[in-house]
C-alpha cells in the first residue's frame, strides 16, 4: 500500500518532489484534506488560510532544499502573512510587521508555512483547544500543543515548537512524535514571543530523526546535509534523575525495558546519577522562570489585566514577588550546575531518561508535569524524544536523550540509532 | 550656582520631586529646552513628540520610584506610543504593537520616555546623524549613539543602550558619561531588536554611578535600593589585554596613571593577564557575530535588499558564509573561556581596563574600534565605564571595570569608589 503524501516524512516528500514523483500542490492538498477531515476534532491550528495556501503551493517551483514541504508554526512565532496571537485574546488581530528569523529560514529554504499551530497562552500554562490525536479526551501536552498534534496526525510533516520547561519534548512524547530542542541559544529566537529569556529555546517536531536533523539545518540557516552516522556503539548514561518516583509505573517499566534492549543491542548502558545538590533544582528553576516570566508578561498584564488567564495573572504576581538577589543566586546556581553536569556526563555520548512522567493526562486543562524536562532546559542541553513505547491506556510514551551543549549533531546521530532499536 | 533641572542626576531629580522642590513638568521642560537649543547640532533623537511629552509630564503625579524622570530610549527598543525604526529606512513608519519589557518597566516605575534616541542601522555599523557633544566633528560612538550624546549633553539624565560588541561602553566613553552593561541575560531583551543573540545585552547610560544602579534596578523590575557601599578596599586586576598596543598612547598613559592613582588611594591593584588562547578571541567572536547577525538581518535583507546599507549587506553575506561547525566551535570556545576567565579573575573584585582604544575618532562614518569591548561582551561579564580622563584633543577617555557574571552589584559598588578617585 502506498502512503498518502501527507503521511510521508519531510525528507521523503522532498525527495519525491525533486524526482518529479510528487508535486508541491499534491502534497499540500493531501495535508489540507487531512486537516479538513480531522481538524474539527483535533483543533491543531490557530490560523490556516486554505485559499492563500493553495495559491502558494500551485505557484511554488519545488526549489530549495525543502522543495515546498509544509510546516506548522507555533503561534508565538511572528509571521507577516498570518495573524500571530501568542495564544492570547489580547493579540486576536495582531499582524506582526516582520517574520521571525526561523520563519524567514523556512521561506529561504523553499518551505511553506501551512498555518499557525495552537499554543497555550504566551506558551505558559493556560491551554488552547487542541486535543490529543491518539485519544481526544486527553491533552496533547503544551505549550507546543498544535505542532505536536498536527505532526502526529499527519496534517503536517514538520512543526516548530519552543521550550521553556518541557514544551517541545513533553507534547511530542504525549502525541507520539519525534521532538528536538536545540542547545540553548543556537537556533534564533528573534521574532518569537519570550516567556523566560534564560530558558526559552527553539525546537521542532517530526516523524523521524532524519527529519529532525533536516529541519534543524533549515532553522539554523545552513544547507541541510545528511547526518553523519554515529561511529561505533554509543555509550549511554541511564539517568533516572531524582524525579524517578514521580514517573508512573508504566513509564518506569518502559524506560527500564528500553535501557535493557539498548544494552542487549550492544550499546554501553550505564547508570549515572546527577551530581549532589540537584534536589533543589526545581525550586531554583522556578525562581528563574517566575522572575523572568513575570517581566515578559508585564506589558500585557499592565495593559490588559482583564484579558489574562488566571494562570498568567498568578505567574505575574508570583514572579514580581521574587527578589533580585534570589533570582541572581538562581542563575549562579545553574551556572555551577552546568559545569557539574558537563563533568558527570563526560563519559557518555548521550544520557537516556524519561521524556515525561507518563502518558498524556486525561482532560485538556493540565498540559502535564515538567519533572523530566525543566532540568535539561535550564542546563541549556540539547534533547530529543523518541516515540518508543505505548502505555496502558494505549497512549504514547517517549524516551528522551540528552547530550552536552553544542553536541546536537552527535545527539541526533545517537537518536537515530536508538530509534532503530526502540521504535 | 544652582544646576538647571536638566543637569541634575536622575536620583537627585527624583529626590527633589519627592520633596516638592521640583515638578515633573519643570524637569521635562528643562530637558526640552536643552534639546531645542542643541538638537539641531547634536541630532541625538530619532523621534520626540514635544506636545505629547508635555501633556504626559503635566499629567504625571510624581509617583513611583522614578517620579517622572525622563529617559532616552534607543530606537531598537519597541515602544507603542512612538515609531521604532531600528535605525533603518525599512521601518520608517513602524509602530510596534507592544512595549518592550524594559520600556514597560520604566512606565511601571513612574518614568517617562522622553523620546527615541538615534541608533546605527540595526545596532550594527552604519551610523546615524548623531554628533559628539564634546566636538561635533567627532563620532559619539555607536551603536547607542543618541543615548550617549543625549545624556552627555544634559538633554536627558538617563539613556537605554544595548551592546553586542561595545555599543554601550564605547559611546559612553566617547561622550564622557557613565555606562553599564549588565551580565548577559539578566536584563530583559524582550521587545528589543536582536543583532546577535548570544551577545546582545541591555545596558544604560547616566551621569553618576548611583544613577546607573538606580536605573538598573528599574530595568530589572525591582524596587530601586541604594547600593551597599563596597566593604573595605577593593582588589583590582589591571588587565591590559592583548589589544593594549592598539590603544593610542594617550589612552595607555591615562589608564596606567589611573591604576597608579587607585593604588595610591589604597586599593590593591595588581597586573593580571588573560589566560592563554585569547589571541584568537576576536576571530572567534567575529564568527559568532557574523553567523547570528546574518540570520537576524535576513528577513530584511530578503524583503528589502535595496534599503539595506552596504555595511548590513556585507554583514549578511559574510555571515551566511560561516559554516555551522565553525559557528558551533566558536560558541564552545567561549564556553571554555568563560570558565578560564572565572578562574583567572577569581582573586579580584573587578578588573580595570580601557573602555576604548582612544578618544572618539574624527568624522561620523566610523563609530570606533571594538578591541576593548567584544571580549567582555562575549564572556557575558558585566562592565562599567567611568568618564575618568581627557585626551589630547580634549575629548573624554573612559576607564572600564569588569566583574564576574552576576556580580553586578559588587561591580557597581567598586565603580562608585573608583569614580570618587578618578573623576
Amino acid at each position: 500500500m502506498t502512503a498518502r503524501p501527507n503521511e510521508l516524512t519531510a525528507v521523503e516528500a522532498a525527495r519525491r518532489i525533486e524526482a518529479g514523483d510528487l508535486t508541491v500542490e499534491a502534497l499540500v492538498r493531501a495535508c489540507l484534506e487531512r486537516i479538513e477531515e480531522r481538524e474539527p476534532e483535533i483543533a491543531a491550528f490557530a490560523h490556516l488560510d486554505r485559499e492563500q495556501l493553495l495559491a502558494t503551493a500551485i505557484a511554488h517551483d519545488g526549489a530549495g532544499p525543502m522543495r515546498g514541504v509544509p510546516v506548522g508554526v507555533k503561534d508565538i512565532v511572528d509571521t507577516v502573512d498570518a495573524p500571530t496571537t501568542y495564544g492570547s485574546p489580547i493579540y486576536r488581530d495582531h499582524w506582526p510587521g516582520a517574520d521571525a528569523v526561523c520563519v524567514n529560514r523556512i521561506h529561504a529554504a523553499g518551505g511553506i508555512v501551512l498555518g499557525k499551530t495552537v499554543t497555550t497562552e504566551f506558551a505558559a500554562r493556560y491551554p488552547g483547544p487542541t486535543r490529543n490525536p491518539h485519544d481526544v479526551r486527553h491533552t496533547p501536552g503544551g505549550s507546543s500543543s498544535g505542532s505536536a498534534a498536527a505532526v502526529a496526525d499527519c496534517m503536517a510533516p514538520l512543526g516548530i515548537g519552543t521550550q521553556t520547561a518541557g514544551s517541545v519534548i513533553r507534547p511530542a512524547s504525549f502525541c507520539g512524535v519525534y521532538g528536538y530542542k536545540a542547545t540553548f541559544g543556537t537556533l534564533s529566537f528573534a521574532g518569537v514571543r519570550h516567556y523566560a529569556e534564560s530558558l526559552d529555546t527553539l525546537g521542532c517536531m517530526a516523524r523521524s530523526v532524519e527529519d529532525l536533523a533536516f529541519f534543524r539545518d533549515v532553522l539554523l540557516g545552513v544547507e541541510p546535509a545528511p547526518l553523519d552516522p554515529f561511529p561505533g556503539r554509543p555509550r549511554l548514561g541511564f539517568c533516572r534523575t531524582h524525579h524517578w518516583d514521580e514517573a508512573d509505573e508504566a513509564t518506569r517499566t518502559c524506560i527500564e525495558d528500553g535501557a535493557r534492549r539498548l544494552a542487549a543491542a550492544g550499546m554501553a548502558v550505564e547508570d549515572v546519577d546527577l551530581p549532589a545538590g540537584f534536589e533543589e533544582a526545581l525550586e531554583v528553576y522556578n525562581r528563574i522562570q517566575l522572575f523572568e516570566g513575570a517581566r515578559c508578561f508585564a506589558p500585557d498584564a499592565d495593559a490588559h489585566p482583564d484579558l489574562l488567564s488566571v494562570d498568567a495573572r498568578a505567574l505575574h504576581e508570583r514572579g514580581m514577588a521574587v527578589e533580585a538577589a534570589s533570582y541572581r543566586e538562581a542563575l549562579r546556581r545553574f551556572q555551577g550546575w552546568r559545569a557539574a553536569v558537563d563533568e558527570a556526563f563526560a563519559g557518555y555520548d548521550a544520557v537516556f531518561t524519561p521524556s515525561a512522567a507518563g502518558e498524556a493526562p486525561e482532560g485538556l486543562r493540565f498540559t502535564g508535569d515538567i519533572a523530566f524536562n525543566y532540568l535539561w532546559t535550564a542546563l541549556h542541553l540539547p534533547a530529543v524524544t523518541i516515540p518508543a513505547f505505548k502505555g496502558p491506556r494505549g497512549l504514547p510514551i517517549g524516551a528522551q536523550l540528552v547530550a552536552p551543549r553544542y553536541a546536537d549533531d552527535r545527539l541526533l546521530a545517537v537518536a537515530a540509532l536508538v530509534a532503530r532499536r526502540l521504535v
